[in-house]
């Protein structure tokens, strides 16, 4: 397999720390030292000032050193960086870490300035930059660490199968030095700061690829604007074909949060909505916070994947017990339904007070060996997928032992995930950390557990999604060529909008079903082009200056016969004339009425970072009061389309409740699709709104139409 | 001011260990360790097999005592506690903590049989109890402590301002440990298992009197049915009168966890919807789990209460700042604008990479001085009226100073609500030990120390409401005896569901608009009674053996006069004679229909706990397949209804929306209490449905009314 050009900065064969210094409490001194901590290739100190640092030779410039530099660690003033850079491209070093800061996130010109400096030169010599103004990479496997945090103030965790992917790299450090006292064990990790090159996708990328890495992490404060397509190709591959989760959180969240981003590492944030829409597309994990990224993060680290959604709580704390089994539920997943057979056994094994439903609750007085003796049974009798197990040691009858039938539990049955909560103070600490030290995912509150399992479980349930049926939309070479034809049309006329003619025609040529329509520009057209119309039909004027049609007398209802539809010809021209008299009227529209069904709303913008978004709602106001819509970004494949459809809130309209529908969610679900392939077709277009659209058991008609060509 | 007769758990001046015990292990002697440990008062041990256990002396019985024995903690078997209380009873005791289990929590004839004893004994003698099935009372201040915990594995925490009420004991105990090593402090703790007499009511009043208590946290599995409204009484009284603080988490939210809660104890957690609505009424804070619980007592206890809503951002890490923004501002509190002359300031005083915006982000190479000198430029100018500060101590940067400045600050600025952030593990937790040992509030995550400062704030503006203007709607006598007249007319009749004609009456009577209607039992009565009716009008059959008035032929609409209103009581007649052959028919209501106008449902039902509750939304399916519907208990205040009104998510539409609305919100809020008031009024009603009720500008009247009455 290629190997990915970010590699060499997780596993270079030779490093270079540029600004090393012997200087107590100096960056140039912390990288050097925690780089040659344990990391075993060559390291070479860059500093014109010495011979020799922390017992390494010093070099006065990269191209002074005789051997490979594969990566330099930059940590000198910003407006020394691109000499060093023109200095590693001479030495063809294959990667530079700017550590420094003083770039575009300052918001300065000079800094822009000195930002692009530092890309061109690095283009001219094809040198991969990560940074600048970051603290670059952790690798627990090599020992390859520029964070530039002493290791007194920050401790590095043990060796893992968790990989993080931060744009923060405070976030990151302090976020490493906590999960070590926690025992949470990591793998490696990467910061890219302003990421002028290396960014998120090729992180995703590395990680996919890399042996070592069973869950990836993600804090993101945005995305680099015109990649939201790459981004999602990339961890849809990662979670469905690497098949590794990524759990992400997300940073400019709201439009506060977002200014915020930007001045943190020049990150256009974009809308929080969009970008839930892209990750749910991608089956990327979203946590609602960093407590719980890594909540989810150990639990499915540690854990086989379940083969069903069953749980079984077993608790000393009825209350613990009451909490367990309210999220467990309210997470989506199952308590498990003990069997007749099981309850007898543990009838027979325990003292009546003992609740022997699920939760089995043994009271305060439980002791080690009924957690043995229940774990057992039941994982035996097959009775549960998932163990949530409440230990709480500080009733008399409770000691340290526990830990121990715990473990041997997960070593006998690996194939029941389970999460133990316990909670205290010296001594619950010392549960809690003996189970942790065994890799056991521990939680000092049961929702939090609970939370866990139900993404562990839904995480298994997305790898059975059958990705192979997906499938996306054809767009025929002609209908390429009718729809540029339309738009070139419009566009040459100086229109940023098209008619409404134009309009419906489009959608027709994306095969979406519309009302059945003729345009006439005198009324005698109308003998030929009404073949086909039934009955009651409506008119409209079509003219780019009209705006608010019906104000201006330009529409009429419920028309019956070809006499009425001459009169109904004359009548709009006149009004209209009359209300906006310098109007052009390009024609009438007589189109069909349909008959009663769902409104439907589907829309289409044009965003920064994702490029096209199909929006589906409900149509009338409580959909728009609420905000009830999804999104999906284009392409969008047959299986995101539905779930589209069956993300709405109000689906079980649609579905078909009290006298309403059911509706062709399918259909639904493959205009959807088209709206997006129309967008991805014609970037010209910026806006798209089909509404109504109506929705029938057997298919559905657009009867209006907007759309919006860019500059408009 | 009277004492409450509970306050002798809290403040007994003896107190008699009953079951007390030399056996290492048992909960005798823990108890009796960890009674005599700090209290004062005079302890005995009761147990007839020693002359003295633990260097206390030891009498054979409760009666044998020689002094006064205020309250007896008892830990013997079930079967044995009637005859103590028995004992009890003649010694004149004035409180019993039954530890032991074994009562009506395990679901068998001979614990309820045991319990229902137990209590009888108790009225008899006059002795309040507090279980059985609890772990009893804790209370640092006089160092009564019956918990059976022992020390080694459960620490106490240090006297503090915050005090439990918890009906789950292991839980209570286990929080109590973890929080003693998170420096939290507690006043009192109260468990009161199956709670047979001491409940959450009294719990809550001896808190409101309790000048050592400021905050009360609550976790509840059930509320003791019929008492929902003195709960909600009591705990409006708690926060708005002594305008202390309710925290709470409910367990038995979901129908799974109530079942758990069932056999936990004996509890009835009822629908959490209407919990929540209560919870809504009487201002307690609802917590989302245990650790928020505890992140809002923190802040709370600590803090003084903010002059206003903006918050200052001070942090070294930029990620840190942006998440900090986004959840503050997602739970409704506002960044602080930096007033120009102040801004000028920071930037004299700071390098230019400091991002004098809010946040105000220091980053990687803040010092411990920058946090001094802001904090205090910030607070000295107003500029904000809450700080968040987020001071990582990883960076090279950074010393265990800002500790101490941080303390200096927060006594310096007493009238600034502050909450700190940092993480990490050794040298970070020193930092967070320092901070709380201080009373700091600090947490390791932005999120939870945001929406515990937006919880301090909304409590603060809570006490702003003006109660004083709240009114509950007068029932004058003679609306109460119509009322009474049309059910028990209808309960002689032998109906258990009001005609229309009644229940439209019924709903006037009460002040509620209703169509203009008349009815009529044959078609001459009509000239009389349509006097006042304008046309279009509706007719409808009224007949208790009519179900489906549509489909029998029984509904007429758009009637437009006299002749017609004839015509269409014979078509009436006629179609429902056909279809259902043996109908008794009452008569024909003729009503007036009214205009177009939003469509509102008002129903109203009875709770087991709670008694009446009203349900409010807009009608249409929408509302019904998103439960877009608020709850109030009744007595429902002017206020009450108000906020019920505006709390559903669709109440745009009611503030006036595209073509719809505005309504009169005023108008819906009095029926809202008019239909409380009805239902407490008269108690036969089971069940109430306005639907619709349209509502307009200038008000909003009934137009269709079911009434369901007890055996219905």
């Amino acid at each position: 397999m290629q190997r990915s050009p970010i590699d060499v900065f997780f596993e270079p064969k030779s490093v270079a720390v540029v600004g090393a210094s012997p200087r107590e409490g100096s960056l140039g001194r912390a990288i050097l030292e925690n780089i040659s901590r344990n990391y075993k290739g060559s390291v070479y100190a860059v500093n014109p000032r010495h011979e020799k640092i922390l017992g390494i030779r010093s070099y006065p410039s990269l191209s002074s050193i005789e051997g490979e530099v594969d990566i330099a660690v930059i940590a000198i003033d910003a407006l020394r960086v691109p000499s060093v850079i023109e200095d590693a491209g001479k030495k063809k070093v294959k990667g530079v870490i700017i550590v420094s800061g003083g770039f575009a996130e300052t918001g300065t010109q000079e800094g822009e300035r000195l930002q692009k400096e530092v890309m061109d030169l690095a283009t001219k010599y094809n040198i991969r930059i990560l940074g600048p103004n970051c603290i670059g990479i952790f690798n627990s496997y090599n020992g390859i660490d520029t964070f530039f945090l002493p290791y007194e103030k920050m401790r590095r965790p043990k060796k893992g199968n968790i990989s993080i992917i931060s744009q923060s790299g405070a976030l990151l450090a302090t976020l490493m030095d906590w999960v070590a006292s926690k025992n949470i064990r990591i793998g490696k990790a990467i910061n890219f700061g302003n990421k002028v090159d290396v960014g998120e996708i090729e992180s995703m990328d590395y990680f996919a690829r890399d042996k070592e890495t069973k869950v990836i992490l993600m804090y993101l404060e945005g995305i680099t604007p015109g990649s939201g397509s790459a981004f999602i190709e990339t961890a849809k591959k990662v979670t469905s074909v690497y098949k590794k989760p990524i759990i992400l959180v997300k940073g400019g969240k709201t439009s506060g949060g977002a200014k915020a981003a930007k001045s943190h590492t020049a990150s256009l944030a974009g809308s929080y909505e969009i970008f839930k829409a892209a990750a749910k597309q991608s089956n990327i994990i979203i946590a609602k916070d960093l407590e719980e990224l890594f909540d989810i993060a150990k639990v499915i680290s540690s854990n086989n994947l379940p083969l069903g959604n069953r749980v079984a709580v077993v608790t000393n704390s009825g209350g613990h017990g009451v909490i367990s089994t309210d999220t467990l539920v309210e997470n989506g997943l199952a308590m498990a339904e003990i069997s007749q057979e099981t309850k007898e056994k543990l009838r027979q094994l325990f003292p009546s007070r003992v609740s022997i439903n699920n939760p089995i609750d043994f009271t305060g007085d439980a002791r080690p060996a009924y957690y043995e003796e229940i774990l057992d049974l039941l994982a035996n009798n097959n009775e549960a997928d998932l163990f949530l197990v409440v230990a709480l040691i500080q009733p008399p009858t409770m000691d340290l032992s526990i830990g121990d039938l715990i473990y041997n539990f997960t070593k006998k049955h690996p194939e029941k995930p389970i999460a133990v909560v316990t909670i205290g103070s010296k001594y619950g600490e010392r549960l809690k950390r003996m189970l942790e030290r065994r890799g056991i995912p521990t939680f000092e509150f049961p929702d939090r557990a609970s939370k866990a399992l139900a993404v562990l479980y839904k995480f298994r349930e997305s790898l059975e999604a059958d990705y192979d049926n997906c499938y996306r939309e054809d767009v025929p070479k002609a209908t390429l060529v009718n729809s540029r034809k339309i738009i070139t049309n419009a566009l040459n006329d100086g229109r940023s909008k098209l008619l409404e003619n134009e309009a419906l025609d489009l959608l027709e040529a994306f095969g979406i079903g519309i009302a059945k329509y003729c345009m006439i520009s005198n009324p005698k057209e109308f003998k030929t082009c009404a073949r086909d119309l039934s009955y009651p039909v409506a008119m409209k004027v079509v003219s780019r200056n009209v705006i608010h049609k019906t104000e201006a007398g330009g529409v009429l209802l419920n028309i019956n016969n070809e006499n009425e539809v001459i009169e109904g010809y004359r009548r709009i021209v006149e009004s209209v004339r009359h209300n906006v008299p310098n109007a052009k009227i390009e024609g009438v529209i007589v189109q069909e009425m349909v008959k009663k069904g769902q409104e439907i709303i589907i829309g289409g913008k044009r965003d920064e970072v994702f490029g096209p978004v199909v929006l589906f709602g409900l149509g009338g106001i409580y959909t728009e009061v609420l905000g009830d819509v999804t999104m999906g970004i284009s392409p969008i494949t047959s299986c995101d389309a539905l779930n589209m459809v069956n993300r709405i809130k109000g689906v079980k309209i649609l579905n078909g409740y009290r006298g309403f529908g059911p509706v062709n969610k399918v259909a639904l679900a493959r205009y959807v699709m088209r709206v997006g392939e129309l967008m991805l077709a014609n970037p010209e277009i910026k806006e798209i709104d089909i509404n109504p659209l109506i929705a029938y058991k057997e298919g559905a008609v657009a009867v209006d139409a907007r759309i919006i060509l860019e500059g408009g």
